[in-house]
């Protein structure tokens, strides 16, 4: 047996007319017609048909194949005849007169059928798929998953190589971290009663690359993270990580676009416009009420100037919010939101044709008036839109009712992938507990501007009251996320390079100088011998492919993933092991509580 | 700052000259001459001098620039006066006038030099380098091997690329194998009492992806072992793990040789020889008394033909052997073989000229026909050689005479690298405690020719003794390793496939049908469902890249590697965790003993 020589079935073609050929594969489909044999020949990159014609039929009839046999065939490819080609494969004008069969493995019934039509019919559990991931892997789609994924990265290294980046391997051996908690730790066996951590993320030696001199650094990085697993999060997951040095975020916004749109054209032929949106963190909080908007739904929620426009009605206060979509909904959908318990009024505007709740409490030119004046590049039909108007209650009850008609369909996108940087984080973020603790993490440096404040802060830290706490929260940092229709993809910063303000930051969570020393004392002392202003990024492989492919789970685009409970159903880890073997390690079990 | 418009230190050039440009870097050496300060500014590319001439002077001496500060600088661009030029760097012809420096980074005075000469002389000691690896990177030597890994590796991933391969990630939170000691275990919180491992190989993963049809898998893989580790071993490593359908061991062969031939050729204008030299492994053990003969020194230990050759002395036994070397080597050398205990005969023959021990008992001219029998490629030149033969003494003796005589650089290699197969090895291994346990991993095939003996010892099982025993050491399996100038960089097999063959060897190796079940049941249970033939390979990157690069140790082709005991020296990894950590897990620490 040798591949060389081999055809894949899928790409047999003219080439091959009337050759003998050898082909590997799996019986996609057997049909014993009497005098007739047909058999679908699958591999993964597609279906071909055999024949096996009357005059043979006997030898081949005793193999007794079945579906998913593997074989191995030799044959000639004939032309089908016209009124038999199969236009809905690529090998449909042809097929296989079989010479040789080798049945080269049988096969059982399948737990579940694996061609789409028919898989689609029985609604496979999930639990089904994962235990018998072999078979699902089989599926054309879940293959077609498994090429892109291994596709986009290939590209995506391809690209950094050619910007200078080089891929350094971090340890999966790492040092435990002080927030400790998400640590998947690791006995020791050789050092009893010390423990490695599996890495969160590369951060730390990323940035030691930078003071090495590496100047341009990435990686396909593993990541793992103990958290409560939620619907669509995994245990260990797959990050672009990067970092690079003497650059500004400008540099690392340009690099990511310009590696995006060439990526996303030659695996998917996919055309993004760069460069990407840039929103400040407060204006994404303002207008979406969210750091990461989803910006295929343009419609920010505003508020409506009551000087500007009048709105007759009794105890209106001054927060009424407004949301402008620009299409006209439905009497019957506004009922539904009606129904549902939103209260809002509302004007929907076709032409010179008004409807609504709203006209009762407005004079129209006045309104109109007011709208001309908002500059939206998805209101430049300004006699086409609903509005909605609410007071009295939160604004987020706008961004709920927007919501409901975008799960409804109502709203539709207006387009299938909007990337955008959100930038400006704050620098802190405030504990239920009173603490403060970073929001990104405490390498994050300072936005310039906010420097002073956090000097004159820290400088009266001993006299912190809420007042105070809420000034730090206002503290903007140097980060910024990437975010893909309304998921966050991807995060980053510039990093802080000084060690005296490094050890500010760490005073400021809460780290005494004994724990800033024993777990970051390697970063703060390679500080002192020439570091480099730096930054980078990290963008989450799994979710950006998941997204892209606009699959159901983040499960579909990994090969083999784990349960909400952290278990491989095919394997069946994680798994007891023997008292010995703890031993060994150092470590007994607690009695189960 | 951004690096838009920055030119590397190494690589100003003329198509720079008289214009202004942006540098970054670090201070490589810094000479105030009084009139004139000269600053060598090193990047990763290398280094480039600046000049700042008298009438600048006193504007930058204020800066205090030492060495390893960070600069920013802006200036001009000069050739350099002929009398001036550096032809040591690259840029030598050229200097550039400081127009402006910004002093990013401070240094303090290193830990120890990083300049080839300077660092040679002081001979630091690893301990500190490992401490400070963020300086210890930063020394040319060690940032070109990160540079050659990043290099190779994207290589091997651009042909396997090319070649249909798909890289896929498999799990780093995997089941623990029965073997077990050997893995690093991770305890689960969610699963109380459950752990993972760590992968010591993908190996069952990559089997599932064949059954998934996936035809042609790799991944550039972190493999953890918890073994003792000896010298130069690390316990996470890379490996190349590859996978493919339809095929036998021929393929892969040619697979590797190709990419092999392909990526040294583009990383380091090294051309080898394909296809690699096969030997059996019974050849290799008889010729060389090694499984990894070094082929750089292709001398085989032989036994001496006495019906050929009489040697006039008392006290022979049949078991006489030789060594033939392709040179003449000194009275003096051969003195000091002597006079270190080993016993032999020798000649050395020099056109007509025959001196040494071994005259007084032979023939000269029997001795030499039966050297005209011998048929070896490195014995072209009959007329200059040494021969030393032993008798009565273990064959060991002249590989050790040979190796002494490597040792001291006596006997030179015939080549820098010498890649070599060696094929069939043995299925079974025999502990001391009598248990049968596989050489190379249980799901290695059997080789074609022994299966019927297999089958025999197997039905005779229970009448199993000490004959038995070495009739299973004597069955052959379709494994092979690939060897790099006598160390094993690769290691794979073509697998079994026949759930029946496999539950055998599960049964010989002493595995419980129940704890087979448990650990491999899924593998055994996806061979139920269409299993192609398939083989693999994995390569131990970490090892070849040492090896071409002719690295004292692993770990300078490893950015952050870990001592002999385990340690990350510059993390402090291991490290301990707080009782409260421990007891989220469910677990504690049992007292040392």
């Amino acid at each position: 047996m040798s591949y060389e020589g081999r055809i894949w079935c899928g790409t047999v073609n003219s080439r091959y007319l009337n050759q003998k050929i050898q082909l590997f594969g799996w019986v996609n489909r057997f049909r014993d017609m009497g005098g007739i044999l047909f058999i679908d020949l699958r591999d993964r990159t597609g279906i071909v048909q055999l024949v096996v014609d009357q005059n043979n039929i006997s030898n081949f009839q005793e193999l007794k194949i079945s579906n998913e046999d593997v074989l191995k065939v030799v044959g000639i490819v004939r032309q089908r005849p016209k009124d038999k080609i199969n236009i809905k494969i690529p090998t449909g004008e042809y097929e296989v007169e079989v010479h040789e069969i080798t049945v080269l493995s049988k096969s059982s019934t399948l737990p579940f059928p694996i061609n789409e039509e028919d898989y689609k019919d029985v609604s496979v559990d999930e639990t089904l798929r994962l235990k018998y991931r072999f078979i699902d892997l089989r599926r054309p789609k879940m293959f077609k998953n498994l090429y892109f994924r291994h596709k986009l990265i290939k590209k995506i290294r391809d690209f950094l190589d050619e910007n200078e980046f080089l891929e350094i391997e971090t340890p999966i051996l790492s040092n435990p971290t002080p927030e400790g908690a998400r640590d998947f730790l690791v006995p020791s066996r050789i050092q009893k009663g010390k423990f490695y951590a599996l890495p969160q993320s590369p951060q730390l030696y990323k940035q030691i690359l930078m003071v090495s001199g590496v100047d341009r650094y990435f990686q396909i990085a593993k990541c793992l993270r103990d958290e409560d697993l939620r619907a669509d999060r995994q245990p260990e997951f797959t990050q672009l990580d990067l970092e690079m040095s003497f650059i500004n975020y400008d540099d690392i916004f340009c690099l990511i676009e310009k590696m995006l749109k060439e990526v996303l054209l030659t695996t998917m032929g996919l055309e993004i416009k760069v460069p990407f949106l840039r929103m400040e963190y407060q204006e994404a909080i303002d207008k979406y009420m969210s750091d990461k908007p989803d910006l295929r739904f343009p419609y920010p929620i505003r508020k409506l100037d009551i000087e500007k426009v009048q709105i007759n009605m009794e105890g209106i206060t001054n927060d009424v919010y407004f949301l402008i979509l620009p299409q006209t909904i439905a009497r019957k959908e506004i009922d539904n939101l009606y129904n549902s318990g939103y209260k809002f009024l509302y004007l929907v505007r076709e032409g010179e044709n008004y409807k609504g709740t709203l006209l009762k409490y407005i004079q129209l030119e006045q309104f109109g008036k007011f709208l001309d004046g908002i500059e939206d590049p998805e209101l430049k039909n300004k006699e086409l839109y609903t509005v909605f108007v609410i007071f009295n209650q939160p604004k987020v009850k706008l961004n709920e009712i927007k919501q409901v008609l975008i799960d409804r369909r109502i709203l539709l996108p207006t387009c299938s992938f909007y990337f955008l940087w959100v930038n400006n984080f704050p620098l802190f973020k405030l504990e239920e507990d009173g603490r403060i603790s970073p929001e990104h993490h405490p390498f994050t440096n300072v936005h310039p501007e906010d420097k002073d404040l956090l000097m004159e802060l820290y400088n009266n830290i001993d006299k912190l009251d809420s007042g105070m706490r809420s000034r730090f929260a206002s503290i903007r940092s140097l980060a910024y996320d990437l975010v893909l229709n309304g998921v966050e993809v991807g995060s980053g910063s510039i990093r802080i390079t000084d060690p005296e303000l490094q050890k500010m930051i760490f005073s400021i969570i809460g780290l005494t100088e004994e724990e800033a020393n024993s777990r970051f004392g390697f970063l703060l002392n390679s500080f002192k011998y020439g570091v480099p202003p730096h930054g980078g990024i990290a963008l989450g492989l799994d979710r950006i492919i998941s997204i892209l492919l606009m699959t159901n789970s983040i499960r579909d685009v990994i090969a083999f993933p784990k349960t909400q409970s952290g278990s491989c159903l095919l394997t069946n880890s994680p798994s007891e092991v023997g008292e010995e073997q703890l031993k060994e390690l150092g470590i007994k079990l607690l009695p189960l509580a």
